[in-house]
């Protein structure tokens, strides 16, 4: 393990979730701005940016910044960026990871975002994508996926198009495997539903060649932060009714039922004394189950 | 193993979990009827009953009823009983029950109740009671527990008066033991926090005098029937501001947390294909996390 390569891994790893973070905010305060439609009377929303520590962190700088924004599109959003977390992993992670049970500690860095939308013809949408380091080995994994509360083929198409674009520049097998993950992952085995339009899902990708899976990494963000804000623009416009507010306030029950019956992150972070906050900070604002 | 008697053992549960049912529906009902505080513009709530059945019941008949009120007083109300549910133990759950890994058939009858008010001022409610029946044994357990929104000691005082009186007219010890165990259970870890004002929780009881568990498990219903009632026209004519339906939305939150977390039967009913409308009766009407 080269010490000097990885910090200077680690230092470019930050610096990316951070730009990336930077240039979402910029990009959705831009579109509070512009907003016009229903709730338009509401001021444009503004990020707020508060440091989070990690309870059980073994530095007293582990943490990151979580930036929320509730505002007259995005009902609700949470950023979340870890910029420097050092763990030890679980002895049953750590048997999953080469060289873990010689030296259990890890670093890593990440950026998570969860948008929840005012307006019910504008899908909800996460992205994750994280950078870690253990004693003997380094790896990125995220992805991104898009929840419309209404069937859209078209979002849907648009979505998947702009991440098909990001993976095939960077393997020619990514998109149709990464897909598939994402489709695995997010699927609601009790309803037999899937919890949106999918999209794509990595993990513990370590092709050898670390600048090409960084490169990947960044693509990804990239697409995100080209097709996200396009769909919201096309959608946001569309009046909604009564009717169609309750029925995405159902589907937001749905993405609950997800995030604590089966996301492991989140059941990971809650049973091993994360951040309350940071770890809920997915929850939607408001969901019903009639 | 005593065919005869078990097969009045479950006549005789059946019929009473059946009979708590109507008359807790009878109560409630009236409830509704008598309320003249604020929403009272809305029709008093009935109640409508329909048949559920278990996906993997052995039996065409598996299954029960499932009564849903939406009211004035009470906004969602669920009473689900199982007449007649015949199943078989996992592999897993077999190990933990006498004479269950030569015979893992079981029957089981039950009664569960999960109310969520209107007025943030009247305490949420849950009761469950059931008898179980195994080759080799037989036994009940339930429990009712309270969650007011906001601190209020008198509410949670009467409750558990009423429970006391119930438990000590059983067993001396019983009231001490089923309501630490209540606490242990309804408590949410990730946020340091129990679930409400607790009450009582008992399982696997077989004293060997099936005639006095029954006993002891009807006067659960009974003092459920005559403690929550009188909560309820006690503070439903408190009026409530929106910031306290604000926090009633955000306390139901934890609510939704618990069950989909740690609640075993929410957790063991979804994963092992039970019934899912059934399972999740108990889910608020609505929630917030904002």
């Amino acid at each position: 393990m080269n010490t000097t390569v990885n910090e200077e891994h680690k230092t470019r790893a930050r610096a990316w979730f951070q730009e990336l973070r930077d240039r979402i905010i910029a990009e959705f305060e831009k579109i509070e701005d512009e907003y016009s439609g229903q709730l338009s009377h509401l001021p444009p929303g503004r990020f707020e940016r508060k440091p989070w520590t990690r309870p059980g962190g073994l530095r007293a700088d582990d943490g990151g910044v979580i930036s929320v924004m509730k505002g007259r599109v995005f009902e609700k959003i949470a950023v979340m960026t870890s910029t420097n977390l050092n763990g030890t992993f679980s002895p049953e992670m750590a048997k999953t990871i080469k060289g873990a049970d010689k030296d259990p500690h890890f670093w890593s860095s990440s950026i998570s975002l969860v948008a929840h939308m005012q307006n019910p013809h504008v899908p909800a949408v996460h992205i994750n994508t994280r950078h870690f380091m253990a004693a003997e080995t380094a790896w990125f994994g995220g992805g991104t996926d898009l929840t419309p509360m209404f069937l859209n083929d078209e979002d849907a198409r648009a979505f998947h198009a702009a991440l098909k674009r990001a993976c095939d520049a960077h393997g020619a097998d990514y998109y149709a495997r990464y897909k598939k993950w994402c489709d695995e992952y997010f699927y609601l085995p009790h309803r037999g539903e899937p919890r949106g339009a999918g999209g794509i899902f990595y993990d513990h990708m370590d092709t050898g060649d670390w600048e090409a899976d960084f490169a990947f990494t960044r693509a990804v963000g990239l697409a995100f932060l080209e097709v996200y804000p396009h769909i919201v623009r096309k959608r946001m416009g569309q009046p909604w009714t009564e009717a169609e507010r309750e029925h995405q306030l159902v589907r937001r029950g749905r993405y609950v039922e997800f995030n604590l019956l089966y996301d492991r992150g989140t059941q990971f972070g809650l049973k091993t004394g994360g951040n309350v906050e940071a770890i809920l900070m997915s929850m939607p604002p408001e969901a019903r189950w009639p």
